[in-house]
């Protein structure tokens, strides 16, 4: 059985799809306990209107929680019994083996940084976003690949983005079910002295070990073909990239609505299309798979995007178990000293 | 009259295309002299099956030129007379007025730093890539924004990022007779203290400036909106980002083309559709808009797109004239000299 804590708030659709979320879980008959941490009246009250089995889920009361424009540092001292800082806690007590937020991915970060331990040879945890591409990947022919670090961390260094490469190349192995998933390096050319510094030394690193099946360097356009299944570069480049995605994305979806909205004839033709634009649409909107795992940790954390509806949560409660049955951490860890190993 | 020398070689679609290009601008009765640089005999032998006006069209003559696969540095080295070198040559000595080419960008970037000179207060010379955005821009209301550098600066200094400023700035206000271009530095969120610490360090001198109409930051998620008129970035990350561009638009194309082979249906659907699938087009094929500046030197230098046809050969030509006329280099002379006496 896996123990997911689930943090009830701070989704743009409410306690109302996260609970349902929950609900769908413990009907599956999977053996996923799920505690639902957060206000207990609020989360009650959105349970009995659920269909659902109550063995599987529990609920542990919290007190506020970071809301979406909130500065998270401030947020955490100043409710330090909120919903993300009690669930985080729940799996540093050993109460719960994962952690699931669809909350503020900034407060998520922090409060697993207090909870949680940064695994042996981890200098910085990283946020992976998993995002659609036209190849497809692993031996389910998933069409999503993995990139990390999505966060925030400038000045990463060579060791940095090999410990990235590690992460990636062990998460993909445990939820895609890939054996040994390629993985490169985000640079602006693929040649080996293409890049930064940093990135011409990560290169060597990972050219020269085979703890990570190491495909070199790939350029922007291999981003949304799909070229590799976990591409790993520095946060800062990885957030506004996923950000032009989503950018896009957006773009895109206008284009569609104001043709819509224009004339019979188009209304015709997309429905005509609508296969095809489905697509499309999965295609530039990866929001819907919003499981983002937060690496680097001893413990499994997965960050479901802010705008999660009930399959998604679903999805990303999903995910989180995958990974607690792989020993995700564990997994890294060993890879991380292989390298060692193998370095010295 | 502004004199353009044409570097006839080097792009995807041959000789054949420039010098179709070149006899255009011929016939449109404005005031440009093209010198078209290359192989004397190809170039005649495509110009005579083309209607040209022979008052406007020169030809000579130069000694092979840089394939595209070829490493820029030794072929230059190689082949002193190139179509590039020869091209530049004419710029330097004052025969041409502005250098336009198709051909190698790596290239043509070299040839440009050996026979011309940065502009003082200028330490890199930066690559910017008109691209279609979402929103208008300008008082024409382009549908293009500009970004630079997309060549190949990393480590930029705060500095550098200043002086892509105000070139961007005065390249938008020129070309597109936007008075006063608003220019955001892409990071990694808005807040003034978001990205590495170069960002944070420019953004202060840009704010504290009134040379440019200074945005403050903008994210990923602008790019393709075109939130703004001139974004600036380093050049490591101006390249992925373009390069993810390009690499959008091929999936997109490939899902298009795939769903136009399927089934009849779907062929009618996208006929009642083209003229949204022709704006979705534009919006993701920046590449026939293919005239990049090469910007910092005392000279105008225009990179066309490699697969540039003969009407991107023209539009190209047509911005490096007015370049010329707008008096492009004196501009940014003079605004980076207002910078340093507003500074000390």
């Amino acid at each position: 059985m896996v123990r997911v804590a689930l943090d009830a708030h701070g989704g743009d659709l409410g306690v109302e799809a996260v609970v349902d979320g929950a609900a769908r879980v413990s009907l599956e008959g999977r053996e996923v306990q799920i505690c639902l941490v957060g206000d207990v009246k609020e989360i009650h009250a959105s349970l009995v209107t659920k269909r659902y089995d109550p063995a599987w889920v529990q609920v542990v009361g919290a007190d506020g929680f970071v809301a979406m424009h909130e500065n998270p540092k401030e947020a955490l001292q100043k409710r330090p019994n909120c919903s993300i800082i009690t669930a985080a806690r729940l799996v540093a007590d050993g109460e719960a083996d994962a952690l699931v937020s669809a909350g503020h991915t900034g407060a998520t970060i922090l409060a697993s940084a207090q909870a949680f331990s940064l695994l042996d040879g981890v200098r910085r945890a990283a946020l992976a976003a998993v995002y659609p591409t036209e190849n497809r990947h692993g031996p389910k022919g998933d069409p999503f690949a993995l990139m990390l670090d999505v966060g925030a961390s400038v000045n990463v260094s060579a060791d940095d983005l090999v410990s990235f490469a590690i992460m990636g190349s062990a998460y993909a192995r445990i939820v895609s079910g890939n054996e040994s998933p390629s993985v490169a390096l985000l640079s602006n050319g693929a040649e080996l002295n293409k890049g930064t510094a940093t990135i011409v030394e990560a290169h060597k690193k990972l050219a020269a070990s085979s703890v990570v099946n190491f495909f070199g360097n790939v350029e922007g356009l291999d981003i949304p073909k799909g070229t590799v299944d976990v591409i790993v570069c520095e946060g800062f480049l990885g957030n506004v990239v996923l950000k032009m995605l989503e950018g896009v994305s957006e773009v895109v979806s206008d284009i569609a609505r104001d043709a819509y909205a224009r004339k019979f004839l188009w209304r015709l033709g997309l429905t005509m299309l609508s296969q095809g634009l489905r697509q499309l649409r999965t295609m530039t909107d990866w929001k819907q798979y919003g499981g983002a795992p937060l690496l680097g940790f001893d413990k499994v954390v997965i960050k479901a995007h802010g705008r999660s509806n009930p399959r998604a949560i679903r999805n990303a409660v999903r995910v989180a178990t995958k990974a607690v049955e792989g020993d995700l951490a564990n997994r890294i860890r060993t890879d991380l000293e292989t390298l060692k190993v193998g370095a010295s």
